[in-house]
């Protein structure tokens, strides 16, 4: 019944997350069925708008009836691609590489950390939680025997542009950008930025309103 | 000149950090001067956004001139909050929150991380880069004694929402919340949301649209 359309706006894309860990909750509790007016109670929005967003996807609900809940949880997985398996490597096995490497939260989604790359000759050669951190020269030849999906930049903002181009050039065509730079990439690139310092200057901001 | 508004857009809050990224690596290049047209080009914005934007917080431009960079980085630092400090604490000590704790960046910016803390007698009594980890029952104390800004929530999801509130509860107003939940408290609080899987999952939805 769902489908991917071409043409779906990037709000709606932003709250697709959102729903699927709300109805992802609701089916961890054993719940069956859901009005499209509770969803958005719990969620903070409005029936309509959770109708109209469905609807980019072809709709699910019945009317007088709502959402079937493990029906929705199903199709909302294979919408957003859930349904099967991605492969990364990590570039930058720093700090935040590394705890991206030590977090087992996102294998239980399907994503799965294959190796980290580094520059630095401290780190080639240590393992984190069984997943080797390999030199950056090798990653060509890596990427060229393993399929992988996604490239996650954890390096340094001056090293990102580079790396970006690296991942690109090895045929990885999904980048997760942690480095707080925007990369320039040609258009056919995937690229989702996580700009910790973007959030925090954010709530920063909000603070200032609050007060 | 600049003044903060109360009512900016969410979609113009949210480019802030991306225009005092950009002016502030323009400041460092010693560039003095730029056009709402060349600062368009580089953000992939049009001019009469930016301009647009600006004149949300009373527009620093001069016609024909353009942007002082200097001055217009220092309005944007102002507008942000960021020419003060920001003292937080970190709830959570397993791998994210040790891993913000061993980042110096935050630093640079006026964000200092007071204390980090958790239940896990493990952790408790370690310190990460100087910054100690202190049992959560001393949370209220230590808030009471020390100026705290910012609680970060780097606790598992089924703990967030009671840290939330315990953190509200000691006084503090301002919570960066990296679990993937969306806690519920008092308007008065700011609360602001670093969902690492959310963005995954966007960018595994984007992987599918390209293919």
């Amino acid at each position: 019944m769902a489908k991917r359309r071409d043409r779906v706006s990037e709000a709606v894309i932003r709250r697709l997350p959102k729903y699927y860990r709300y109805i992802t909750e609701l089916k961890n509790n054993g719940v069956q069925r859901v009005s499209s007016n509770e969803l958005g109670q719990k969620m903070g929005l409005t029936a309509s708008q959770i109708r109209q967003d469905f609807n980019c996807f072809g709709g699910f609900g019945q009317q007088g009836y709502g959402y079937n809940v493990p029906e929705l949880h199903g199709e909302l997985k294979k919408i957003i691609g859930l349904d099967r398996q991605y492969n990364m490597v990590v570039i930058g096995a720093g700090n935040l590489g590394q705890a991206l490497a030590n977090y087992s939260g996102f294998e239980k989604e399907g994503f799965y950390i294959k190796a980290l790359f580094d520059i630095n000759p401290r780190l080639v050669g240590i393992s984190i939680r069984g997943i080797d951190v390999l030199d950056i020269d090798s990653l060509k030849s890596y990427v060229g025997k393993n399929h992988i999906d996604i490239g996650v930049i954890c390096t340094p903002k001056e090293q990102a542009q580079e790396i970006a181009e690296l991942l690109v050039d090895c045929g990885i065509k999904n980048i997760w950008n942690f480095a707080p730079v925007d990369v320039v990439l040609p258009d056919d690139v995937v690229v989702e930025n996580v700009h910790l310092s973007d959030s925090l200057y954010i709530l920063c901001y909000r603070t200032g309103e609050e007060s």
